[in-house]
């Protein structure tokens, strides 16, 4: 089955939308779970990964959540499409390099999307738009359990769930969020921000996991503990401390309005007067502009824009989108010239800021 | 007389246009002369300078070309005033600093400007809007022979007129023109151009004189030798050299446009994007993109504008202008937030780059 006849358009992306979705971008979980009886993807030697794949890739084609989806081998997949998967966020950048041995499979709504072999034999996720954490755990967790009654996991009763690397021991379970701070950062409270909830024992990262820089004012907090504490008690407890993080970038958004109205709308006319008029424009500047403009619409300074018509530019805006969207292979400058080009169109009909009266 | 009474509008300003003035901003001739048996201004005592500046005013007062004029002393003028006439390049940033005993001339038509007891009893000079330099040379010349009749300058047989600095020795003048190098800039030979402009004998300076940057691309190209030739090959010479150089910028410009089209339009484009919509901008970078939209524009990209249009826009974005145009006295920063708003009204009606068809 082609990749793309499969993936929903970037427009019906953008415009499944989700609670809180003017700062959180979405809600995501993800288990780790290896075979029992079978060497971890990292010691196997390749026709066991092969062996492992084909028996996961079955038995997860059968789950009655995965009718209607995708089930294929990495080998199947080009560069392009394993790029564009990961900027949709369904597959890892180091599942990405993967190949023959490794597997993909997505659900029919793609909420869920499970990964085999990657540093685990299975790594499982649901992901859903804005604050929806309790949803994406209970989807994956139907999912787990439905996949324990046809395959042996790895368990070991004092440890839990046993898997390549032992920041995942336990649970298994990865709960984040992918969040749009761009107020806490132009207020200079992003640190203190970033501190508080690391105190707390969660993790903060960039917009593509560890190690990757806060472009378009993206951040992801996760947690880091998977070991002593129940699914629910993590979920519940992070839950908490992204309502928390809302109303800090709430209210730095409105201080901003209050005691730097100039400067905000300085910030967010320039980032459009740059994506409506440059004719060379990279991904990196395009994230961080259309971000401000992101913030601005969720103000009402767009009357015109949604926030879906900014998250789908924003998608379209990458790499790998763009150069399927482009039909033809594009070196980085000439897709540089095309977003520009597909920016301007988009933002054709739009005036410029407009100030409440 | 009030200053302001007199001076020409900013628009009456920039609608006065002159031959190759898509680069050549403006030609200026300076003689510098000083009274015979007077102390040189900066060895005089105060009550000398105010004597000889007496002198001198009344002397100009009386000249015919400067009927209907602006004769004032420097001490009658505020520091905003002064700002404004360095803006205009009536007077020097040093002259601006002066106080009783120094005095300022004005023609009617703004043509002809007299410092009197600046570096030199006289620096008298006259400025035209594009190529014109014969004709700048014409107009001082005149008034130099009329105040020759009615005041005894220092001559010396051998050397000719004595002045301040040992570079002005001999006919004393300064042949200059403000020129309009965004292509050169942007190709990268505005480096080469200046040292072959410098190994011809002449100098390169930034926008206001020696030691200033190149704010807004703008370049001032003026002889170095006053002794040992005449004034006529002397603004023979430097014409010649100025057509060259025009020519040079329009390569350069016509090269970008042929071998670099979208890079060109991208610059012209973002100027555009950032002037029309920023809501703060600095009087150094309203320049830069000034000078960016001035060369856009001279190419046929904003069908709607002219390029007086944008002269004006470059003169009372100037922080004297501005503060003047505003009425009341602004911070920088104020400065900052009515100059975006004022560019961005004057622009409203721009459609952004058109490419031709």
């Amino acid at each position: 089955m082609n990749l793309y006849d499969f993936l929903s358009t970037t427009q019906e992306m953008a415009e499944n939308r989700g609670p809180h979705d003017h700062v959180v971008l979405s809600s995501r979980v993800r288990l780790a779970r290896n075979l029992k009886g079978h060497p971890f993807p990292g010691r196997a030697k390749k026709s066991d990964r092969v062996e492992a794949c084909e028996l996961i890739s079955a038995q997860v084609a059968g789950l009655a959540s995965m009718r209607g989806g995708y089930v294929e081998s990495m080998s199947s997949l080009q560069a392009l499409d394993k790029q564009l998967l990961v900027e949709r966020h369904y597959i890892s950048r180091e599942h990405a390099a993967k190949s023959a041995g490794s597997g993909l499979a997505l659900s029919k709504d793609e909420s869920v999307s499970i990964m085999i072999n990657e540093e685990d034999h299975l790594r499982m996720q649901s992901i859903l738009p804005g604050l929806q954490l309790k949803q994406v755990w209970q989807k994956i967790d139907r999912v787990d359990t439905n996949l324990e009654a046809r395959l042996q996991f790895a368990f070991h009763d004092r440890l839990g769930y046993l898997t390549a690397c032992p920041t995942n021991l336990g649970t298994g379970i990865r709960v984040s969020a992918m969040l749009h701070l761009p107020g806490l950062v132009l207020q200079e409270q992003i640190n203190q921000i970033i501190q508080a909830v690391t105190k707390l024992g969660h993790a903060v990262r960039g917009l593509y996991g560890e190690g990757t820089e806060a472009l378009g004012h993206i951040f992801q907090v996760s947690n880091q503990m998977t070991l002593g504490e129940s699914e629910t008690d993590i979920v519940e407890r992070i839950s908490k401390v992204l309502l928390q993080i809302i109303e800090h970038e709430e209210n730095a958004r409105q201080t901003l309005l209050k005691n730097k109205t100039t400067e905000l709308h300085n910030y967010v006319g320039r980032a459009f007067g740059v994506l409506a008029h440059a004719r060379i424009i990279n991904s990196k500047e395009t994230m961080n502009q259309i971000s401000l403009m992101r913030m601005g619409t969720s103000m009402g300074m767009f009357p015109t824009l949604t926030l879906a018509a900014l998250d789908e530019l924003f998608l379209i805006s990458q790499p790998a989108h763009l150069q399927h969207l482009l039909g033809a292979k594009h070196a980085g400058e000439e897709r540089d010239v095309h977003r520009a080009n597909l920016l301007r169109e988009r933002l054709a009909g739009v005036k410029g800021l407009q100030l409440p009266k």
